[in-house]
């Protein structure tokens, strides 16, 4: 809330929705139904809750949008700034109505509609409107919405930039100790208070893998005790004003015994990390496919013989989900293009002994990589 | 994970898993496919990250369940009792392999399959299961699981008590303010430290509504500074081991000056609303309809002419969602048993000058309701 941070104005939502509107007509659809979620964020500014209820924004190729909300929900509803623009016209339905006729009005039950619906609206409201509208085709919105939301514009980037700076500054505090003897989920819960104490909204996930739990790349963590002579890998982050931060470093912690330093082969696979990150970002200009980028780092990790322990994707996209459009992985030959933001995250991973992961957010931009994290990227050999 | 927490055994698990097949064969379903979230966590202990990649419980109504997670996810996955517990087999797929192929191979693509997909699945899953399984009929898993949920056992019902305990505490600290002069965000934020220094794993949400806001059932929390001389309520929540929070309490703000303390209207209203409260709460009892409890609050307030400002439905079940079944709420007509819990949460809203609500959990028990929040319930008149 603080006046500092960029806000989305109301004239950015009115573009967003007419082109969101434009394209769903380009890809022969009659209408984006957009549940609660990003999406809804994104082309309205309203974070609503989650709820059983049905939320739902309608934007149909042609014609002005519908905000559908539970009658409960009608004052936050009215006051986002699509409503409150007038971009958008509110319809509100009673605890005992029916939403999907509500819907089913709105969108025509009778015809052969052709619907695109919200990557992560829930499977009771999909079939719920399966079931409204009968003649109806559904497909997934985020074929038509990728296209805008993948390209952040500059204030997006700003709320991402600042983001990764809170979360960096999370990472020095932790890297200050004291860590040893206490427990990942004890040293998590400190993460998470310090992430909202930086800024965060929420802290999403505050993973802490100590010694082999450094090798499971979504470990949470446990009840088990960090040591001294052991690697400590943080990955945290969670959305600031809707944009996430997402951050991996790691720590070998020494109890100040400089004997309990990293081992050689860990030394060597750091390196090959370190070396493969860095290619990689370097590689992520405008028009280099986003498989292509993935392909760098894996080449320079399978070169020094951990291909097998690299068996996750180089990376996310990352703005108003934490996972989103364009991912960094075999198979997608997407162009990276000016303002996509995404993770670059290689791993490697030994099974019950210990891993490693860099990861940083990076932004295309129009004549290379931008790099937001500033934390340094080198293992942080510390007392702990 | 504190050890005075009661945990559910694999013996549970395995019962619980055994009902969910023989239920699923009783409503006439050849499997339930159960993505991330409460029924996967309920069923297998696992709670899950909600990801882009495919996770995905898998319980024929005969044979063996199977978990199919992404291969990142293994280590957690093969962790989470039911796997440790050998009740649920394990299939994992790899970054760039097609789990929708998987799941086709799991439930026979080639048949006329019935399947049954928990309410929360994305759209983006259901999609593509559609496509992947095209002769499959498709319905919601909650019309099986319901039965088993709905009815918490002794545990359950410990793990909320705890949770409501630990939500009374932070109503408590809340009260004694300093509040005056503080923006609802900030009050709010300052909410959330303490629902998680009590012991929730994430505070959900965190309701601040000052004088008028107080009208808005689902209002957030805004910069407006909060005052003497006006209501100030509290909704408060999150989970506490999986097992939700929830109380709502309203705060009168007088600044220490007699003069500013609640006026006639709003006295009237408070008392018609905290009998509505009680008198809602003694009637679930077994074997009530769930709408005959909200009948029961709703005559009192409507009597009272405030029938048109209580706008929203008795209450809802809670347990491992924070909305759930059994809804308090016309038209549902499910008898109450031993073991439900719920939100008993009637309001009164007077837009654009001041609202009230009362709200506790409360578990249907053998013979009437037990009531699990202690914090007192009476209007609390406060300096602030």
């Amino acid at each position: 809330m603080s006046g500092s941070r960029p806000s989305i104005s109301v004239e950015r939502y009115g573009d967003r929705l007419r082109r969101a509107a434009v394209a769903a007509g380009r890809h022969e659809r009659d209408a984006l139904l957009i549940g609660v979620g990003a999406d809804l964020r994104y082309l309205a500014g309203y974070d609503a809750l989650p709820l059983e209820r049905l939320t739902m924004l309608v934007v149909p190729a042609v014609g002005t949008p519908t905000l559908v909300v539970p009658r409960l929900e009608s004052l936050p509803a009215r006051s986002c700034p699509a409503v409150a623009g007038l971009l958008v016209e509110l319809v509100t339905w009673d605890e005992t109505d029916d939403p999907m006729l509500v819907l089913a009005e709105l969108v025509g039950s009778g015809g052969s509609g052709r619907l695109a619906v919200s990557d992560r609206l829930w499977a009771s409201f999909l079939l719920g409107l399966q079931r409204a509208i009968p003649g109806a085709t559904f497909s997934l919105a985020s074929v038509i919405l990728r296209e805008l939301r993948m390209i952040k514009d500059a204030d997006e980037i700003e709320l991402l930039r600042l983001a990764a700076h809170a979360a960096d500054r999370v990472i020095a505090e932790m890297a200050a100790g004291p860590l040893i003897g206490r427990t990942e989920a004890d040293v998590a819960a400190e993460i998470r208070r310090r992430l909202v104490a930086e800024g965060h909204e929420t802290a999403d996930f505050a993973i802490v893998g100590s010694g082999p739990n450094s090798a499971s790349p979504h470990h949470g963590a446990s009840a088990r005790l960090i040591r001294a002579g052991e690697p400590l890998l943080l990955d945290i982050g969670g959305p600031f004003d809707g944009y996430g931060s997402d951050v991996t470093r790691v720590l070998w912690l020494t109890g100040g015994d400089p004997d309990q330093g990293p081992d050689a082969e860990y030394r060597r696979l750091y390196d090959v990390l370190y070396e493969a990150q860095a290619e990689g970002t370097a590689a992520a200009r405008p028009g280099v496919p986003a498989e292509r980028v993935d392909a760098v780092s894996r080449a320079l990790i399978t070169a020094a013989g951990y291909g097998p322990n690299f068996f996750h994707r180089l990376g996310h996209g990352i703005g108003l989900e934490a996972h989103e459009e364009p991912y960094l992985v075999a198979g997608n030959a997407e162009p990276l293009a000016p303002g996509m933001a995404f993770s670059i995250e290689p791993g490697i991973y030994l099974e019950g002994r210990y891993g490693a992961r860099i990861e940083d957010i990076v932004v295309c931009g129009p004549s290379g990589p931008i790099v937001l994290n500033e934390a340094p990227r080198e293992l942080l050999v510390v007392p702990g």
